[in-house]
């Protein structure tokens, strides 16, 4: 390991040189810090997470004389310590991006968030008009349909051009353990942005994406229908109709309530009410650097 | 310190005889493990968990000569690295159960859960006798609304008996900020054990809540209506109806789509349908070992 020593040694000295102008984002729960400043008078993301404990680590934390225990705290029959691993067991892992723009600084920022009540009306009046004026490009989703991207990551598709859909991993998922299993079936039928364009002509399609995703997700990967939890985003992040296959162990953003809407809930609202969806008042959360919320603003509707 | 040394040589040697029988759980986004084991031959629970990391740390690890850096990858201006630094910055919070009963191992194991998917006749015949014949104590919530406990901690009351209530902090909010903030609205009305019982003629009540709930948040915390999650759990953790509100950005269990309900969206559903919520099938997650889910599976419901 002497070998290594001088790498190391040299690549100490790029972070010593960091110092920070502000804090980005402080997550407590996933023991992460985002900071921004300045690595030799360039400006720079510094991400510093702390690694996951692992079984193997675990014997040897506990073991290794040099570990070191303090009280903290004793009553009846539970306590607390403090445990100081030796370091080699405890790394912490440093992302640096370098030299950052602003855009950067920005995508790292923890942003406030904003509840939007959109009527039907602030649907047509605000954000259709918002949405189309984006032309977002759905190419990539259209390459993926026509197999000329992603082909082989495709678990499984049903090609009818009406009801069918092609079923794939989402990115976030390693694909290494099923407990964390997360797919997207993407609709062949073109023009539908959102829940907001789903009336009950679409209830074949709905219960065709729910049986046969289900059914493709127990035969590749033998995880259960009772284990999924299935549903739209809205707002969605892009505006070609999509469903989100998740494990319910899985902790996958966006399925907090504001944003998730069960897949079943809705077969069950367009089964009782055709226009529900273009209708009903919805909620979600915008960033507050969304461009939609200006547009909210503006109109008054906030 | 070498006064110090002593005790924590001790310490040390406390857990250096930990023999890990079982991994309970491991979560590798909060990084923690909890494991079950014996400790001088006595069945115990230890619990390891990397603590957040804080600013006035993070100057010190970056520029203490002994932190060692290791790069892993390299590609245009991003670059990831793995950070040693002292063990001293570097502490392990470690929870110890000792003796542990069955009943603690228990209650740190990962549990499984299912989702259920719960028609208003599958309530009728399952669930409803199930919530009745556990005869749940709501002792402690009569307590709370007539002010034999906890009278110091109510922030709001509506003293009406129809469409009255009592807000007061959630215990999982520590109230030193407002940035998780969370708040549970506690009805005065009796006898309405969940969304299962409401009908249009609670429209009044929920309103209620809704109205004065978030104008009392605002007087108290300054925080406004649009940074709120307003919401039922379906089922809920005790049969007496009540609401829950936090904070977009907080991260509260239980605000996924599989288990929270938007009271925007109770309002609107009933108001469309007097007896959306009797007739609906509802879907909610039950750890494997939870007494419903075995009531679900004889009733061949599952």
């Amino acid at each position: 390991s002497s070998g290594n020593e001088e790498e190391l040694q040299s690549d100490t000295n790029i972070l010593c040189g960091f110092k920070t102008t502000t804090v980005l984002k402080d997550s407590a729960r996933e023991k992460a810090i985002f900071l921004h400043g300045k690595l030799d008078g360039q400006e720079a993301v510094v991400i510093l997470q702390k690694t996951p404990i692992t079984e193997d680590t675990v014997a040897e934390m506990l073991s290794d004389g040099s570990s070191r225990l303090t009280l903290e705290m004793r009553n009846d029959i539970y306590s607390t310590y403090q445990l100081q691993p030796p370091a080699h067991l405890n790394v912490i892992k440093a992302t640096v991006v370098c030299p950052a723009t602003a855009k950067h600084v920005k995508k790292y920022q923890g942003q406030e968030s904003f509840l939007v009540e959109e009527t039907g009306e602030d649907y047509r009046s605000i954000t259709l008009p918002y949405i189309q004026g984006q032309s977002f490009s759905l190419q990539w989703v259209f390459n993926i349909l026509e197999k000329i991207a992603e082909a082989e990551r495709i678990v499984y598709e049903d090609p009818d051009p009406d009801v069918g859909f092609v079923l794939l991993p989402d990115f976030k998922w390693d694909q290494k353990q099923n407990h964390d299993l997360y797919l997207i079936a993407i609709v062949h039928q073109r023009g539908l942005k959102s829940l907001r364009d789903l009336t009950a002509a679409h209830l074949p399609l709905l219960q065709n994406i729910c049986n046969k995703g289900k059914e493709a997700i127990l035969q590749r990967y033998g995880v259960a229908a009772n284990k999924l939890r299935i549903y739209f985003h809205y707002q969605p992040s892009y505006y070609h109709l999509h469903v989100h296959f998740s494990t319910l162990g899985s902790e996958a953003p966006g399925c907090g309530v504001e944003r998730a809407h069960l897949l079943s809930d809705v077969l069950q609202n367009l089964r009782s009410d055709d226009l529900y969806y273009s209708r009903r008042s919805l909620c979600f959360p915008l960033r507050a650097d969304s461009g939609l919320l200006a547009k909210f603003k503006q109109a008054e509707q906030l």
